[in-house]
């Protein structure tokens, strides 16, 4: 028995084995969002599904996961298949499932990668203010998951008691930056951040400063680093700094990058997002 | 028998039903690559394959392809599956086999689109030389399938004549921008702009200005346009622009935007690619 008890994200991704490649696993109340789970921590037990499979080659390279249906309280059945594994990659399908139907599902590659030439031609925003000086995000409305979190917003926060006062304010994009981390702190790994790719507020609540009915239908990551990397940036604060490009009947995209606190770019993602008018 | 052969895009993505949303297909000899086909062609084949099934709800929304092996000339089958239908989405797998191997699969989100508030953050690049005034890629080692495609490159083009004479000069980023559309030309439609999405040359050529063995492993693309407007752009130019954000241990990201002349955002498009060194 361990005396210290398990962090609620490892609770939250903590999977059952019922057969080869198949497990089962229950929403975790603490990353309840609105309506069912946090798509992060949904992403993160999917992806956790193929770092426990015996068969997995490397580590993760890209995820994508579609959010098929809600997600409700009751138990998932998981099941992962590594559907191609070449010499260094391996493609993976691994389908949730809520009483026999399709919840969620995500597609992912993993590899074995090599050391070789390697750049970065995003820019770092350096600069910015440190995590200790900017508040904790704190609003009696937000969604019980991102209590999971200590999220120190820079810029580009929907203000909604400003929105209420005034009435809603456009603004000019969906800009936003935010130090994140997990709450408690947790060292970094491929599940946590997975989950944080997910982790900015709805692009279209920050362009209009208002809260519509939203749902990510799909969302895509791409991971720059390895797990030692991960390893060694332990608990620290990530930096991350999201937008959107396009907001059309009903759908938005959304893209990402997550940053280490000295400038190494650990992830970028993407998604879109149902939007309801 | 028709007056107008075939356009051999339409060629490329035909398929042969030969069961409930099961086909068979042909890599097409016009869009070969140095090994293989041509990714966006597979991307087209794929998304075919939902868009000719009896059970598909709307249009595509999103699509991500999944280069799992390379594809020789022999037949494909490949099988569709509406893995999950909402009121409005449509959760799609659709895998394709050569000799009951896995070679390449994708999933997308369809969906019926209602007139909601609508914006565009991104920037559209005014002011781009029109492509009448530009020279159509013409260089007698481009892969086949590039002859497909009037791609008349504004900047950002791997200069790879330029560096067989001075050794290859490495550039800041592996930013471009090119005019282009089929060859012949013909009107716009998913399966063409599914293929557009992966017309880039990969980025780090670019940025190296030299040839290293590379594979797409994943490609993402979001589309913000439905086919009526897809119809009305019809056979015109369109504009690339694509970058990477990072080339680390053997994978580089690289995103894009599809623009029409007039400034309509099109798509945005993602992707990991594997390089050898």
């Amino acid at each position: 028995m361990s005396a210290n008890p398990l962090h609620p994200l490892d609770e939250a991704i903590a999977l059952t084995p019922t057969a080869p490649g198949r497990y089962t696993a229950n929403p975790h109340p603490a990353y309840a969002n609105a309506v069912g789970p946090f798509g992060g921590i949904t992403a993160a037990q999917l992806l956790n599904a193929a770092l426990l499979h015996p068969q997995r080659l490397g580590e993760p390279v890209a995820q994508t996961v579609h959010f098929a249906a809600p997600i409700n309280d009751e138990v998932m059945q998981i099941d992962a298949n590594p559907l191609r594994t070449n010499r260094s990659t391996q493609h993976w399908l691994i389908q949730a499932f809520q009483q026999g139907q399709l919840v969620a599902m995500c597609t992912a590659v993993f590899a074995v990668r090599r050391e070789t030439w390697s750049a970065v031609d995003a820019v770092f925003p350096g600069g910015q203010p440190a995590p200790e000086t900017l508040a904790r995000l704190n609003w009696s409305k937000q969604p019980r998951f991102t209590h999971c979190y200590d999220l120190r917003y820079i810029n580009g926060m929907v203000s909604l008691d400003q929105a209420m006062i005034d009435g809603p304010q456009e603004q000019p994009n969906a800009q936003s930056s935010l130090w994140v981390r997990d709450q408690p702190p947790r060292t970094l790994d491929f599940p946590s951040l997975a989950s944080l790719c997910d982790v900015f507020f709805p692009r279209v609540f920050i362009r209009r400063q208002r809260w519509t009915p939203i749902g990510t239908v799909t969302m895509t990551s791409y991971f720059h680093v390895d797990s030692q990397m991960l390893t060694q940036i332990g608990s620290d604060y990530v930096l991350g700094c999201a937008r959107a490009q396009v907001y059309h009947n009903g759908y938005s995209d959304q893209s990402a990058e997550l940053w280490s606190a000295d400038g190494t770019l650990l992830a970028t993602t993407h998604q879109m997002v149902y939007f309801k008018d």
